[in-house]
C-alpha cells in the first residue's frame, strides 16, 4: 500500500488511491464533465485498467461479471443521476446476484446543487433503493475514507452495489488521507445450534430437500452437497444463479423450475425444505390462480442461513452432523455427436456440449433457449455458468465483457437472446476495443418468445394483430452479425445445426471476440 | 367518449380505455410479463397506437418527442423497476423539457409483493424523485380513476412526466368504472401588477433584456417578443429548448451561450433580466474559479412567471403594457450556396439550410456539432428545433421517431453525435418499423469531442493514455451507416461536403428513414 501525506492529491485522487490501495482492478465507465478529475486520477492510477463503455448499463453489467469471477469488487463511473439511471437495470441485476460492485457517481459542485442545473436530480433519493450502501463525498477530505467505507460496505452483510456520490468540487480539490479498510467482511459461519437442529429434522423426514445458492455453488460447497445427496437429502438450486460450477468431475445438483406449476409438481411430497445461502422459493411473477409460494402444503421450511452466511460451510456443517460420509457421483465426461439438421435450442446445445473448451465461463442471457444447453453441458469438461438473477434482460453481453476482462486467460461464452441482446448491444463496441475473449451466441428467432409464453399463463386473452406486434421482432429483422461487424466484431449467420456447430468451432479457436447469430425457430 | 359499466373492464382495460376516452393516441412500450394485460387491453383500443420499442430509453424519448409536437401526452408501458431505470434517463430530459408524459409502470400483484421476488424492488422509490406526481394502483377498482388524475397531473401546475403503477392483479380483475377529467390545467396567466412594475423597471433601465422560454417560444410568443425587441429589450432564449418555431418569417430571439465566461462577457452591462417561462439562467456545470449563476454582479433580475406560466401571454402583456407597436424584423429566406470541400460541421450546416423542407422538425441531440446548423437555419424556410434540455445524450433519435409518430406528415431531421446516438442506437429499428420519416445525421468523429473541449476547462490536467482512450471511440471505428442497414434503415456514408450535400438532399426526397454517417473532424 502506497503512502501519501495528507492534502498533497485531490479528492478523486485519493478515491482512486484508496480503491487501488485495497485491491480494486477494474474501472468500467461512461464519463461526463463532472468525471473528468476521476479520469485523469485514472489515468495516473496503473493498478486500475479502465473500460470505456459506450452505455452505462454496459458499465454496471460488466462490473457484475469481472466481481462474480474475480471475487473482488470493480468501480464503475457513472455521470450524475441520469447515468445512473442508464446503468440502473444492471445494478437491479448485481443486487439479486449478491455482487460487490462500487458506483462512483459524479455529482455537480456542491455548491452548484442549489441552482438546480439541467442536469441535477435527487442521486441519493432515486438511487438509495437499489445501494446495499450510499454516501455522498461533501468535503474532498473524506473522500480517502468514504472510499474505504464504501469497499468495505460492498462485502456484506450480504455483498451488493454501493452507490459513492462525489461532487465536481470534492473531486477538484486538495483533499486529506487515503482511506484505510480492515480484511474485507466474510460471509457468517455456521450456527452449530442450528445445524443440530437441522440435522434432527433431516432424521425425521421422509423427503428432504435442500435449496442452495451462493458459495454453496462452488467446487467446495458442491462436494458437501454431493455428500448430502448420499445421504438421501435432495440438493437443488435456485432457479437462477450469480455462478455455479460445474461440468466433468463436479456433482450436478437439480435446480428449481422455472414455472410455479412445473416447480410445485416436481416439489410433491417433499416434507422438509432446507435453506443454504438463500430464502424460500417465490414464483418469478403471480399469475391468476397459481401459487406465489413454491414450498409445498405441510412442507416445513427451515433456513440453515441466507446470503450473508457462507452456504459452503453450512453444507459442509450438515454433512458432518449427519455423518455423511458417501459423496453422490459427479458427473462423467462426455462429449455428444455433432448435431444435424434444424438449428434449434436443442442442437445449439449439443454444439456447445461438444466444444465448450476446459474452464470456460458462461454468461447466460439466453431467456426462452438457454435450458437445452444447461442441461448438455452437464457433462462438458469443468467450467462456471453465470446467469440472470435480477431479471432485467440486457445482462449477457456485458456480464461477457467483465468476465473476460477478469480472466483474460478464459474463453468466454455468452449466450443471449435477439430481444435481451438489442438492449445493451453496444457491449460488442467494448468487447472489441478490449480484445475480450468472448464468444457471442445470440438467439435469433425474430420475437419475445418468452412473452408469447407468458402472454397466454397470465389469461391475458387471445393476443390480436397489436399484442402480437409487441411480441414480435421480425419486422424489420434485425442482421446481428452485421450489428457486430458494424462494431468491430467478426459476425456469422448460422441456419443449420451443421452451420452453428461449424461456425462455434471455428469461433472458440480464434482470438478475441466473435459473434454467431444462430436463426432458431420463434 | 365510450360509456362502460362499472366491473365489465378489467383494470388494464379501464386504464387503456380512461387514457383514450381523454385524448391520448400513443403508447412506447417495452412490454413484460406484468404488463401482458395491459398489452391486450391496448390491442382492443384502436384510439391508440402502439409503438414498440425495444430499450425503454426508446420508448421514453419518443413519448418526449410525440408530446412536445402534439401537446399532447403519450403513456408509455414500463416493465417494474429495471424498466423505469433503462426509460429514466429520458425522462430525466422529459422533466427538464417540461413534457407530460404518463409513464405506466407494471408491477408485481399486490399480494405477489411481499415475496421479493427476483424484479421486485421499490419503484416509488427509485421512480419519485423524476415523478411530477405517482401513485400505484392497489385496487383494480381505482384504474380508472388514478389514470385520470395521472393524466392531470402530466398537464401541471408545470407539465411533466408522472409514473402510474400498475400491479398485476389490479391490471387483471375486473374493476371500476372509466375515470372522467375536466379539461387539461392550463398555464398560468400574467399577473397584472407584475407586469405593470416589470414595465416601470424596463423604462429605467439602461440595457434590460429578457430570457424566454416555454411558450414564448411559439409563433404568438415570438410575434409579442419582436416587439419587446424593437422595443429595446434584448430578447433571449436558454441555451436549451425544448421546442422552438425559427427560420424564414419569424422573429429570432439571440441565445444564451452554453458556457459561463461567454455568457457573462456576452451579457455584460445589462441591468435588468426579465424571466419569462424560465428561472434564473445557471451554468450547465461548475468549474473551479468560474460563476454557477449566469446574471451579472448589479443586474437585477426579476420573473413574470416561471415555467407554470404562459410565457407568451407574458410577452404579449408586457408589450401592450410598453406600447410597443413596432416588430423587430423576421428573418428573410434565404439558402445558402452549396458546400465544397470537407466536411465539417458548418459545411454541414449549410447543407441544412439547404434543403431543410418547410414545415420540418429538428430534434438536436448534436452535442458538440449543432451550432453551426442551428444557425444556418436561421434564414431556412419555417421550422421547429427540440432540444436535448436534460443534458442525458442519447436523446435525438427517439425524440425524432416520436415526432414523427405524431406528425406523419412532417418530415423530420435528427442530429446525433456518435457518442450520443450509441446509447439508444436502438431507435433506428423502432423507426424501420414504424416507417418513420427521419433523416438522421450522425456526427461521426469517433470521440465524446465534447468532454476533450470540457477535459480542458475543468482545469483536470493533461491528458494521458488511458485518460484520452476514456474520450475517444476510435478503436474500433463505429461503422453507422452498417449499424443502419444492420436495423433496416438506408445508411449512407459522406466524407465530403458535396457527398454529404448530395446525400442529404436524396434524404429529404425519399419516404421513410434514412441515415447519414456525416463524418466530421474529431
Amino acid at each position: 500500500m502506497s503512502e501519501t501525506k495528507p492534502g498533497t492529491e485531490t479528492g478523486a485522487q485519493s478515491l482512486v488511491g484508496t480503491l487501488a490501495d485495497l485491491g480494486v482492478t477494474a474501472c468500467f465507465a461512461n464519463p461526463g464533465t463532472s468525471e473528468m478529475h476521476l479520469v485523469t486520477a485514472l489515468d495516473s492510477e496503473p493498478r486500475i485498467r479502465s473500460v470505456l463503455a459506450l452505455f452505462e448499463g454496459v458499465a454496471t453489467g460488466a462490473a457484475d461479471g469481472y466481481a462474480r469471477i474475480s471475487g473482488m469488487p470493480a468501480m464503475t463511473l457513472l455521470h450524475l443521476g441520469p447515468g445512473y439511471l442508464n446503468g440502473g437495470a444492471n445494478i437491479h441485476n448485481a443486487k439479486r446476484a449478491r455482487t460487490p460492485m462500487i458506483n462512483v457517481i459524479g455529482d455537480h459542485a456542491t455548491y452548484h446543487q442549489r441552482y438546480d442545473a439541467p442536469l441535477a436530480s435527487d442521486i441519493t433519493g432515486l438511487a438509495g433503493p437499489n445501494s446495499a450502501w450510499i454516501k455522498s463525498v461533501d468535503s474532498a477530505g473524506d473522500a480517502g475514507k468514504l472510499a474505504a467505507e464504501a469497499w468495505t460496505a460492498s462485502f456484506g452483510p450480504a455483498p451488493g452495489p454501493v452507490s459513492l456520490l462525489l461532487p465536481a468540487d470534492s473531486a477538484w480539490e486538495r483533499g486529506g488521507p487515503r482511506g484505510t479498510a480492515g480484511p474485507a467482511p466474510v460471509l457468517r459461519a455456521p450456527d452449530p445450534e442450528m445445524i443440530e437442529a437441522a440435522a434432527r429434522r433431516v432424521r425425521d423426514a421422509k423427503k428432504p430437500m435442500i435449496l442452495i445458492n451462493g458459495t454453496a455453488l462452488d467446487e467446495a460447497g458442491l462436494q458437501a452437497g454431493a455428500r448430502l445427496e448420499a445421504a438421501g437429502i435432495r440438493v437443488m438450486t435456485d432457479t437462477f444463479l450469480a455462478r455455479q460450477a460445474r461440468g466433468a468431475g463436479r456433482f450436478a445438483p437439480g435446480r428449481m423450475q422455472y414455472f410455479a406449476e412445473a416447480a410445485m409438481s416436481d416439489l410433491e411430497g417433499t416434507d422438509l425444505m432446507l435453506l443454504a445461502g438463500t430464502s424460500a422459493p417465490v414464483a418469478f411473477f403471480a399469475y391468476p390462480e397459481k401459487p406465489s409460494l413454491l414450498v409445498p402444503e405441510g412442507c416445513e421450511a427451515l433456513s440453515l442461513g441466507g446470503p450473508d452466511h457462507d452456504s459452503a460451510a453450512l453444507l459442509l456443517a450438515l454433512a458432518d452432523a449427519l455423518g455423511a460420509t458417501v459423496s453422490a457421483d459427479p458427473m462423467a465426461l462426455q462429449r455428444p455427436d455433432a448435431p444435424t439438421g434444424s438449428l434449434d435450442a436443442a442442437s445449439v446445445g449439443a454444439s456447445l456440449a461438444r466444444h465448450l473448451p476446459e474452464n470456460a465461463i458462461v454468461a447466460d442471457d439466453g431467456v426462452s433457449n438457454s435450458l437445452p444447453g444447461f442441461l448438455a453441458t452437464l457433462t462438458a469438461p469443468p467450467h462456471d455458468w453465470l446467469m440472470l438473477t435480477g431479471g432485467a434482460i440486457g445482462l449477457g453481453m456485458p456480464l461477457a465483457l467483465g468476465a473476460a476482462v477478469a480472466a483474460p486467460d478464459r474463453k468466454v461464452l455468452c449466450l443471449s437472446g435477439d430481444g435481451a441482446g438489442m438492449y445493451t448491444n453496444q457491449a460488442l463496441w467494448s468487447q472489441a476495443r478490449e480484445g475480450a475473449d468472448v464468444v457471442n451466441v445470440v438467439f435469433v428467432n425474430h420475437s419475445y418468445r418468452i412473452l408469447q409464453i407468458e402472454l397466454h399463463r397470465t389469461g391475458a386473452g387471445n393476443p390480436g394483430p397489436a399484442a402480437q406486434g409487441m411480441l414480435g421482432l421480425a419486422s424489420p429483422e434485425i442482421d446481428w452479425a452485421g450489428l457486430a461487424r458494424a462494431q468491430g466484431i467478426e459476425g456469422h449467420d448460422a441456419r443449420t445445426a451443421e452451420e452453428f456447430d461449424a461456425a462455434l468451432e471455428r469461433a472458440f479457436a480464434a482470438d478475441g471476440p466473435q459473434l454467431i447469430a444462430a436463426h432458431v425457430p420463434g
